[in-house]
C-alpha cells in the first residue's frame, strides 16, 4: 500500500446504498472519466456473496469503459453501520451484507493499491468539501436529507472521524426530547422527524391522501410545491427540526457551511424557508449567525467524489491506517 | 516569538474570571510551583487600566514567588467572548474589559515569548485532556456547568477551534426548543436550563425558599442533599438537559469521554444519575453507548493547566498564529 496516490492515475470510486450501487472512474482533480450504476439486488433473492459477484461485475465494466487505467486506490462510500476503519459492513437497508468484509475483499482484489471505506454520508460531506459548496472553507457540515439523515463533520480543514468513524451523525441530535421514536431506540432525533418515511407517516395522520401507496417525501415535497396544506407543513415540521438540529451543531462546532444533499433537500425554499426561520430564531451569538446553509452543488455524484478524495487528499480526509 | 517552549522552562499561566483572577507557575508536567488569586475587582469603581494593573500586580507575585523563572511563553484563559486568536477580550462578567487587547498588552509585557489566550472553558477542557480526566483519550468535551455553562472540545487528539474559536459551546445546544428563553437570545439552550442562576430561578418559582438572598446553584444542590423535593426536581431538572445535550454531542461527535467540571458538577449523583438516564434514554446506538460521563479531575486549576498546555502541547492545542 501507498500513502499518496501515483500522481496522474484515477480512483475507482464506490457508492453502495440500499437502492443503487454506483461505480466511477475520478480522475485526481474530480472529473468523472467513467460511470454506471444498478439498482442494488435486495430483494432477498441474493446472498452475500451474489452481491459482491454484482459489485464485481460492476467494477469490470466502468474499468473498461474508462480504458482499464491503472488505478492510485480505491475509495468507498458505504451505508453504516459498519466497523472502521476495517469496514466489516453490515447496511442497514441490505440484509445480505452483515459484517461483510468488504475493505478485505477490494484489497484482495485491488492487491497493493490503498483501499479506503468510509460511512456514505460521510463520502457525500467529504465531496462536498472537496469539489463542492464547502471548497477552500474550513468547518462544514455535510448532511444527506433522504430516507435517513446522515452528515460528516469536517472541522479545520480536516475530516473529523470520533472514536470510532461515527462522527457526523448529525441526524440523532436530539430536537425534541418528547418528540416521535427514532429507529435508532431513542427519542425525538432529527431523523426521527426528518427522514422522508417520517414525513409522510406524519403527514398520513394528518390527513394527506396522495392516491397511491409508496410515497415518499420528495411525493410530499411535490404535493407541498402544488400548496396541499397538510404537505406543507410536513416541510415546515422538517425545516424547523434541521434548523434546531443544525443551531445545535453549529454552537458545538462553530460551523461556517451547512451542505444539504439527499432527496428531501431538492424541496427548495419549502423546506429552506422553515429551516432558516428555526436557525435564526436559536442560533443568536455573533460566530453561529454567520453560518450558511446552502444546497449541496455535486447531487447524485456527490458520495463519488468524496470517496475517491478519500484516496486523492488523504490528507485531509483519511486519518487511520 | 518561538514556536516551541524552551525545554525545562515553565509557563505563567493566568485564568480571568469574572469572580477571580488566578496566576500560576505551571513546570512542563504540569506541577503548579506557585500560584494565588484575587477577586476580580468588579464593583464598577474600576475601569480597564486599574484592572490590568491588578493582573500585573498578581503576575510579579507569583513570578517572586517562584524565584523570577525565565518562562517558555504565556498561557491565558478569559471569559468570552473574544476575536481569536487576536484576544481582543469582552469577558460578559468583566464590564471593565471591552475589546481589551490583553494579548497585545500580554506580548508587550512578555517581549518574545509566545502568548496565547482562549477562551477559559476551553482552557479546562485542555486541562483535562493534558493533565486530567481525558488524559490519553482521543475525543473528549470537557464542560464547565456552573453560572453559565462552557465547554471545549478535543476530537482526534487536537483542540477544535472552529471558524472563529467558538467550537465546545455545548451550553448553547437545544435541548427544548419551547424552553426557557437563553441569555445569548435564543430559546431552550442547555444553559438557559441548567445554569446555576436558571436552576435557582426555576426553583424559587416552584416554591423552593432558601431563607436568604443571592443563592447560588450550589446552595440549591446542598438542599437537594438534604432532601429538599424542589430542589432534587431541580437537580433533576438540570441533569436531563444535561444528558440530552450530551447525547446529541456524542453523536455528533463520536466523543470518549465527557468531563464535567465547575461548581454545580459537585453536586454527585443527584445531578449525574438523572443526567446518565437521560443520556442513556437518547443514545442507543453501539458507538453512541460507549460514552463515558465523568467528573472532571482537576478542579479550580484546570483552567491554568490547561492554559499552560497552550505552550506546553501546542501542537494538540494551538492552531493559530
Amino acid at each position: 500500500m501507498t500513502d499518496r496516490p501515483a500522481a496522474g492515475l484515477p480512483v475507482m470510486a464506490i457508492d453502495v446504498g440500499g437502492t443503487k450501487m454506483a461505480v466511477a472512474v475520478v480522475e485526481p482533480g474530480g472529473r468523472i472519466a467513467a460511470y454506471d450504476r444498478i439498482a442494488t439486488p435486495n430483494d432477498g433473492g441474493v446472498d452475500a456473496e451474489g452481491l459482491w459477484r454484482t459489485l464485481e461485475s460492476l467494477l469490470d465494466k466502468v474499468a473498461a469503459d474508462a480504458g482499464s487505467p491503472d488505478f492510485a486506490g480505491v475509495g468507498v462510500g458505504c451505508g453504516g453501520p459498519m466497523t472502521w476503519p476495517a469496514a466489516e459492513v453490515s447496511p442497514l437497508n441490505i440484509p445480505a451484507w452483515r459484517d461483510f468484509p468488504l475493505r478485505s475483499r477490494l484489497r484482495s482484489r485491488y492487491a497493493g493499491l490503498p483501499v479506503r471505506v468510509h460511512n456514505d454520508a460521510i463520502c457525500v460531506a467529504v465531496g462536498e468539501h472537496w469539489r463542492g459548496v464547502g471548497r477552500g472553507r474550513g468547518n462544514v457540515l455535510g448532511m444527506v436529507v433522504s430516507t435517513g439523515v446522515g452528515g460528516g463533520l469536517v472541522l479545520g480543514g480536516h475530516l473529523i472521524d470520533g472514536a470510532t468513524g461515527n462522527a457526523g451523525h448529525i441526524g440523532h441530535v436530539v430536537v425534541d426530547p418528547e418528540g416521535p421514536p427514532c429507529v435508532c431506540g431513542g427519542r425525538g432525533c432529527l431523523e426521527a422527524i426528518a427522514r422522508g418515511p417520517g414525513l409522510v407517516a406524519w403527514a398520513q395522520e394528518q390527513g394527506w391522501r396522495p392516491g397511491r401507496q409508496d410515497v415518499t417525501g420528495v411525493d410530499l415535497a411535490d404535493d407541498a410545491r402544488r400548496g396541499h396544506p397538510v404537505a406543507e407543513s410536513a416541510m415546515v415540521r422538517a425545516g424547523r427540526a434541521l434548523g434546531i438540529a443544525i443551531a445545535s451543531a453549529t454552537h458545538l462546532c462553530d460551523l461556517e457551511v451547512v451542505a444539504i444533499g439527499g432527496g428531501l433537500s431538492q424541496a427548495g425554499a419549502m423546506l429552506f424557508d422553515p429551516l432558516e426561520e428555526a436557525l435564526r430564531t436559536h442560533a443568536r451569538m455573533g460566530f453561529a449567525r454567520q453560518v450558511q446553509v446552502v444546497p449541496a452543488a455535486l447531487g447524485q455524484t456527490s458520495g463519488l467524489i468524496g470517496a475517491a478524495a478519500l484516496i486523492f487528499a488523504s490528507d485531509r480526509y483519511w486519518n487511520a491506517d
